[in-house]
């Protein structure tokens, strides 16, 4: 467990660098990350090279006993480069060249970009591999950050077409698997595809499911030709890439698989303010952030690869990018550093070391001040550093319950969503608030991955499956699995066409048949009950005709009272839950109380705002409230944690 | 009083054309449409025809009994036609081409689409226009759906320019009747005239109506040419086409012209959803609609053609284009068909057999499942079957009471709506409402149809204005008529030029002047005493000014206390009543059962949600709500209808 | 203190001029503005001239005894115009050509429309310079309405580069002035700079300030260039603009330099709907707008030359641009008027004489209606130029309180807003009233202005600083001035880099150092205590740090509870207060009450909604409620004004 920061030498004098770099070994700071935006440094003009002051900067970096991760510049194309090749820009879905001025200015399908992306990662990995203070390279920067995955230009279509060549082989079979002959949309050969953008009504969803595929297959492609360039000239230093938090325009899990290690950027507050919580929520975790959407990522990129992730950029004031920016509470970052620490965490390393006099981030605070003074988070990074000393968690060990997450899912239930407050987050949010809730930690993983070991494994929208997938999850359960399945699983095929009847080869698993589901408005709830007592759902309510399952709760909506809500089907050693409707917080509480008792999993409930977390052997209970929390026999101050080593909460 | 489907043989294997017609003909259904978005399975490339299957689709469904509706293939040319001919996508106000990948990829105004259409209309109507089981002919589908009426490409302003030459023969001619004076509008010549697209700011309010009288007449113009060309190869067939609900792009009087009957499709629960309706009726009406939504576009297409209508395309089920799409009530689909032939409609036919597996429908049920199997709603059409088989209505008969409707009068106030709230179809059905609420059946027609006979003539807003048409209102009040006027009613000659003053021609027949109005931003009211009561209204108040007329009410409002608010004009034998608010419900209830007692109509006010419909010595009570209704000493169950014969409630 | 209107003599048949000048200097009118859209007239084909209407109205006007007002045609080229120079079209933020059809169609930076505008005004000016009757001169109309100041085209983009290329020589100091390392937007020449629209996300705020001040330079230039023109040929007559309320894209401060006098548009009701404010207030105010946005701009255009203004177009009635517009309330007219004498106008007038029969406007009220006959307005009128024959103000002396107001710190703050509810206009309005409701009198004037003779001078968001300000400001408050500065204040150079620390250059006068700020959501309010008691702010709070000053205020918000929240430091004679938060209404009275007493200013509150004004030993008490009021012993009537000579309440 160790901290590091984002450090730009570019920005300031020279003078400054040693100075800094004892500060930051000062604090207690193990990693610098440096250069991922320094193109128009390192190449001012074509052809003209200046490595000479990085390499300066790494050299003053490791002599102070810092650890250097190497940022590559490709987040940001120097202008003079885009006069070259005006192909590299990406164009929007309306159709307009997205222009040069901020970052991010080009697409993934622009063969220009490709090889120039090669001629500056080889001649940075050359130069740079060998280094001693070199112990890590991050490619590019958060990838699809400012909706750039998905670009409408002449060259994504000419890659798009390409990318369903290989898939479909024969026109026939993409006319087939798109269900093309609904209004005449069949194509007599790949040249006649176009891209999904700027239709008449809503283009065809298989279409548009497969546009997302191809967009998210081609940034894979492309950071796996930055990491193999990296990893031919610098072995044995980790590769890693930044993602983001809830974004999900591309395949984590396939793009981890060219990296060493995924890391991601953690930002609390802006990520609560743009939200969709209630204004009352955002009221209450002003000045910290909600628990659980944090977290929720953390175990997000630790199933990723499950294994150890990295917070690249950690908040370490006030940002300025959300559509309002509070001051964090004192105390906040160290409840966020060590809330990710707890969560599997290797290295937490804040964003940024100085705050930038000018630009679009004059108002993003650092670890110190504009004019170079230490700012607060210097402090609670330097308290955190001491802390961390006295901790040393054990190996981690795989959590008790595993919620499945699928980007594929996430794209085709949120393409149609049905029903206006349908979103893929949303319910796998209301999943792991009520798990968190309990206590329980929770990896969050691919539904293809590896299931042995968990007691329990929930799938809120299980929506794309096939045979063998369905063969996998039955494994699971008759092996002695718990499994319980949410709103719209088993609907589709993984081409986007209907199973006929739903939910096709998951009716061995859940022993029911779903021909109707409700999809309610915003405002309007229903009614199921469960165990003698009545609950309430919304959104979405999947009707459930068991053909081999039992009932546990039926609806009392007035259209379709009497019909099973949720069912169970007895499977080997297993069980097969079947969750119809999308409950409100109270229905999920008593869903999980209800599972979690088939597990024998402790699972008492915490109070609001405090949550429990456990890692190889430490346990930290965090109260994100602005006033102090009773739990365990424990008074947990606002905004703080309490870690002990050796017990189980 | 038939029912009917809607089928898409191209989507499903051969064999199961028969057993499915075998199964429609079972279920009581007479009648099938078919072939309606086919053409890249007519035409799979160009100029190769491929017409037998729907030959054998057409022959199989003769077979089993039924009768079959070709729909043209218009809707939906295929990629090969459009990578021909590009010219063919239509342009958005944007300036956006509107590519290929849903449906409508077209300009009215597109000569080579023009020509492509009569090619394979002719083609198909050459083929079966003379096959015994072909009885019906639909051209193309949903004209204007997906905003399609209005194109803004180099096309459209060709044709534009052509069409004004033929309106205005010299430019002098247009630049006076457009004011073209304001603001240095004038041009030179046609062709400098643009289209109303992308101007700084507002573009001239008569010009942008003429191009939607330019666009609807596009539309009628590309219908007429379809209709023609059937008619020629297809004799003693009826020609129809199927309108929307609250669709207004185009004058639907002047596209039935063309055709034998007009026909609608009917989805109350989308229609409802999408609806401005507050949330609370939106909640009450969820799963079976709004009576009054549903049965206004009703009386409007019957009203089109002063015929009995169909509708084409039935909700069966959920559907999958509104925001959100609940389930609808049992009963609902029994209920909306009753409706449907309380009416007046000929036909209602189902849209579609069975629900699509695959591309932007999958989501929209059928009277199937997705695997063949019936659907609830196949044994409502069976009830509704066995039902009709005991209901023998007359002939209809004119209602007691007309709505007046003009497009051109939607498209002039809708344009320059001055008060936020105000919209053409809210007060057209605020009016339609109180009326229906009082138990009257209503016909809504066109200001210029013959008025004989009519108790009641009622126009919300009688805006655009001319000396004929203020004859033609005077020649039914002199001859005992009772006429009356909504706000904004005389404000404006057919050019878009105001009356000065108003209500210019109507003066006469109103006996009021009409200097000012006011305009309420949402929230606001102003109130009224009408026969000593007080009540309010809000968006709109034309403050009169009576020069004959005697005044009923006033306005109670301080900036205008004591001006009158509604007036009556005597005329020969009948009289004018001008109404100057737009009246909350109370008032317009008040001002309804004034002038029904005038007319000596009987008018009892029926419960919330319970509506009583009339139609050939039949007598409908249907009850909207989700409990049980008491009305005339009959109890109606929730979601329900009383049909009785020969009484009139 | 004069009256005037707006004419449009190529609107009505000839023989109405005579009599419509005849009726305007009956009714008390003394000014005569015409021409202003009329090119097409003036020169209906190209190189066609006809002035001869124009000499014929003008000589007709004059002859009544009335003063002309000729406004140049160049707000509306005529189409043959833009057929011939298709590059004088402007280009909007997403690239699109903004067409013809309305007006404004042009950018100020398209040569061929410098040389056309030269030609015409030149034309213009040349024939009825030299007029007896033409008094006065407008050059175009509303520079900038309708979001036309900013243009995107490729002239635009030729000329900001050749702006930027005078203002910083090489590129290397704009690539410092912009801090362009970051991000690698670094550019090797002007020729790579681009316009700042259509970034993948936001541009850079330094590149964005300098388009903005390029965009604002390019509206002074143009209209100096049509200002010499009349100069020359026109010598003696008064050259104005007409201003728009609220309106900031250009430097109102710089373009009046080049004028003789600044005039304004001012709709109150317009402005009302149209404005952030609460809909309480929209609804109280709803007939006669809100006194202080209407009087924010009285004051502002007199301090933006330090001399008398014009209130060039003043809403007489109903108008038509507002998403509602109800009726006025009797009176209002009057009472508009003679608030704008009030506060310094030296005329007031009217727009339009006879309200238009067709084309945008149609709905837009006059002093006389569509057919002729006088409106409302004619009476209020001739009411206001009967009482304004008995009054005669001494000349105008300096208020005892400055608003300072900065375009640039408009732009530089709303550029960042970093707190979504934050707006430059709203902190400065929130300042005003807050003066206004203690019945002071208020120049608002620019930073840089003359400061003397001011008990007090507050700045609300004094952003933008240099050391010439500073010194500025300091010898205000050295010679016995009591600055006040609120938030954001001492932020930022005005190349946009950040002081380091802040308030930079400020520090010395207001002796504190600020390191944070906090930016609040909408909804979420602080607390702070001053004097003992506690108050609420929302959206902003500079955190201040003493270094000299003393503490005034507290935080009480948890965060940062016991932070200074208002300061003072004493600098030679006099003082300067540093308030951190944005402050609920209490709180600002609370402040400005405090600061009031310091300057020994009577300062007694006013009730809501009443308002009081002197001018040249008059005093006007105003009252804008629909009630009456009591104030000072006086009772006055809804909407209405009391005006007294000789005293000072």
């Amino acid at each position: 467990m160790e901290l590091g920061v984002c450090y730009y030498p570019e920005h300031w004098p020279k003078e400054t660098w040693r100075p800094d770099a004892v500060r930051m070994k000062a604090l207690g700071l193990s990693w610098v990350r440096i250069g991922e935006f320094a193109w128009s440094r390192l190449e001012p003009r074509p052809g003209v090279l200046d490595f000479e002051w990085l390499a300066e900067a790494i050299d003053t970096l490791g002599a102070a006993g810092l650890k250097v991760v190497i940022g590559t510049p490709t987040a940001t194309p120097p202008k003079w480069l885009l006069e070259r090749y005006p192909d590299i820009y990406g164009v929007d879905a309306q159709g307009r060249r997205r222009g040069f001025g901020s970052r991010r200015h080009y697409s993934f399908n622009s063969p220009s970009y490709w090889r120039e992306s090669e001629r500056i990662v080889t001649l940075l990995a050359e130069r740079f591999g060998a280094h001693p203070a070199v112990a890590a390279w991050q490619t590019d920067n958060e990838y699809g950050c400012h909706d750039t995955v998905r670009s409408y230009g002449e060259h994504d279509l000419r890659e798009f077409r390409a990318w369903l060549k290989r898939r479909y082989t024969t026109v026939e079979a993409l006319n087939v698997a798109w269900w093309n002959v609904f209004w005449s949309m069949e194509v007599n050969s790949f040249d006649e595809v176009e891209l999904p953008n700027l239709t008449v009504t809503e283009a065809n969803p298989s279409q548009v499911l497969d546009f997302y595929r191809f967009s998210s297959d081609a940034v894979v492609a492309y950071n796996k030709m930055q990491a193999e360039i990296i990893r031919r000239y610098s072995p044995g230093r980790l590769i890693t890439h930044n993602a983001m938090g809830f974004f999900g325009d591309y395949d984590h899990f396939k793009l981890a698989h060219d990296l060493d290690a995924i890391t991601w950027d953690n930002y609390p507050l802006g990520m609560l303010e743009e939200s969709p919580l209630p204004d009352a929520l955002k009221a209450h975790f002003l000045r910290v952030g909600h628990p659980d959407l944090i977290s929720f990522n953390h175990d997000l990129y630790r199933g990723v690869k499950r294994a150890p992730f990295w917070v690249m950029e950690q908040q370490p004031g006030q940002v300025n990018w959300a559509s309002s920016n509070p001051l964090p509470a004192p105390g906040a970052v160290k409840l966020w550093s060590h809330q990710a620490f707890a969560h599997g965490a290797a290295v937490v390393s804040y964003f940024r070391w100085r705050a930038a006099n000018g630009a679009q981030e004059l108002m993003h605070a650092g670890l110190n001040l504009h004019d170079g003074s230490p700012d607060r988070a210097s402090q609670e990074a330097r308290a955190v550093a001491d802390e961390l000393a006295g901790l040393t968690p054990a190996a981690s060990q795989q959590a008790p319950v595993a919620l499945l997450f699928d980007y594929e899912n996430l794209w085709a239930t949120n393409l149609q969503r049905h029903a206006k407050a349908w979103d893929y987050w949303a319910i796998e949010l209301s999943y792991y608030l009520a798990l968190r809730a309990f206590g329980l930690d929770v990896d969050i993983i691919h539904p293809r991955m590896d299931l042995k070991g968990y007691r329990l494994v929930v799938a809120p929208a299980l929506h794309l499956v096939d045979e063998a997938l369905a063969t996998h999850l039955e494994d699971y359960v008759a092996a002695g699995g718990l499994l319980a399945v949410g709103p719209r699983s088993g609907f589709k095929q993984p081409s986007n066409i209907v199973w006929a009847p739903a939910p096709g080869p998951l009716s061995r698993l859940m022993g029911v048949r779903i021909d109707h589901v409700d999809a309610l408005r915003p405002g309007i709830s229903g009614s199921v009950t469960l165990g003698g007592a009545d609950f309430h759902y919304q959104t979405w309510a999947d009707l459930l005709s068991p053909t081999t399952a039992e009932v546990l709760a039926t609806y009392q909506t007035p259209a379709y009272a009497g019909v099973a809500a949720i069912t169970r089907q007895r499977h080997g050693q297993g069980a097969c839950v079947t969750i119809g409707p999308w409950g409100n917080p109270a229905l999920h509480l008593a869903i999980f109380s209800d599972l979690l008792s088939q597990t024998g999993l402790p699972h008492d409930l915490l109070p609001d705002g405090v949550r429990l977390t456990r890692r190889g052997g430490l346990t930290y209970l965090f109260n994100f409230n602005p006033h102090q929390a009773e739990v365990a026999e424990e008074a947990i101050p606002p905004h703080s944690v309490v870690i002990r080593a050796g017990v189980d909460g």
